[in-house]
């Protein structure tokens, strides 16, 4: 799964929440992540789908079979479905109202034939509305292991973040933990480090003591991670050895052992 | 007009669409600006409005008046009107699908007494969805300046950015400009400047060339901008001296010209 999670370009982005599909998720669970993790990701911002472009789909056109819609392929273990594919220019303009992108987002659900599956990654554009409530309703059957929460270290970001935070509450969604995007940037010349988006009143780390929310780890600024979305290139596979890459990769592990721990106790109670 | 323009703290924040209040719009036209230009800041980010903290006001409440909704000052000649200021915790989470949100935008355009008034500027959410729709259709009757919009240098954000001219271009809203921000990074010890955001395919000044669109000016990334925002204090006056703070100016200039102009050339029609 380590190639999977995007380097979100945007703060607020709020954050996917990872959902097992239920009758396939037996096969990841407990023990170590398999080599093959197979992965899902769906990109839910209807009026500015990024995900195309970032995982190097740009181009490419969903394909209908007897099964439904087919994702577009990554890689063997990683497919993706995007309003991107369905537009016959990148830079089309989706101008539609809550109702509409709800319509798609459902269709996206139901019509698209994912195969076996571990993990479905959804991606959501920052907010409190149309995508959010619709995600969480159309998979209120299925169970969805969490969201997991994007943020940069200023009160400004916070403070929508927070209110993301109380609507997960508000509609009983577990959150995984937050993730602080931006954080800090070290000069490639002199080394110096700079908070270009200072954390004013304590970052992300005193939100998530004063909420009691996971801190899954700070992201630094690399420039290299903006090219490498531009590129439609993996930046873990291209910088391994950025700073940036080992919190991704950190990232990635406690996302999946809290999953992993939830299953786990899940097939105790069962 | 010049501690008006928020710096944004979000790439791919849709631009404000300036419009002139219609009836009230006549002093400020032709000429140099005027000491006490008279603006009206409204928010319609109505999920994750971030205005009332930038601009110094959490806490404020709405008052309610004979002749409608009291705008909340900053200063005498700047009114500000969001649901921030509705809210009873600035951490409350506005759950609300699009016709919610409509709603509320039309009551501000409708039941706020904004008084004699020179600018309106509204500022958007990224998208082109319910809030820009309506917006740009409730203030169809009155003369929309046009539209600017906000990008960052990677071709991720300006993927988005072409999204939303073609949303301006198909409602027939006027593009005043595009602004670059996060423009560049100088390493405060070293002097050295980094591209944080890589401009892959040309940035902002490539874009605006290829769709014949002004490029209002470029901001560079500077600390000061989060802390000021964070403080809700005026990046301007806080710190006259930073390149930023030049370019905003440079902005701010370029978009009164543009309505200035506008404006001479109505006069001259009638």
């Amino acid at each position: 799964m380590a190639e999977t999670v995007p380097a979100p370009a945007a703060p607020r982005r709020a954050g996917p929440p990872p959902a097992r599909d239920a009758p396939t998720s037996g096969s990841a669970r407990a023990g170590p992540p398999l080599p093959r993790t197979r992965v899902a990701l769906l990109d839910i911002d209807i009026c500015g789908p990024s995900i195309p472009k970032m995982m190097g789909l740009e181009g490419e056109q969903v394909h209908q079979s007897g099964s439904g819609w087919s994702p577009v392929y990554v890689e063997e273990n990683l497919g993706v479905m995007s309003v991107g594919f369905l537009l016959s220019s990148p830079d089309d303009a989706v101008i539609w109202r809550g109702p509409k992108k709800n319509g798609l987002i459902k269709q996206f659900l139901r019509d698209v034939d994912w195969g076996e599956i571990d993990y479905l990654i959804v991606d959501t554009p920052p907010g409190t509305s149309d995508e959010h409530l619709s995600i969480v309703q159309y998979l209120s059957a299925a169970r969805i292991d969490g969201a997991v929460i994007i943020t940069t270290p200023q009160e400004v970001s916070l403070q929508d973040v927070r209110k993301e935070i109380n609507f997960c509450r508000k509609v009983k969604l577990p959150i995984i933990g937050v993730v602080e995007n931006m954080s800090g940037f070290i000069c490639p010349k002199c080394k110096n480090e700079s908070q270009i988006f200072p954390p004013t009143t304590g970052g992300a780390e005193k939100m998530c003591q004063n909420l009691n929310i996971s801190l899954l780890g700070k992201v630094p600024l690399d420039p290299q991670i903006g090219k490498s979305c531009d590129k439609g290139q993996s930046f873990l596979s291209e910088v391994p050895e950025s700073p940036a890459t080992a919190s991704y990769r950190s990232i990635i592990q406690r996302i999946q052992e809290y999953c992993d721990l939830q299953h786990f106790q899940e097939e105790k109670i069962i």
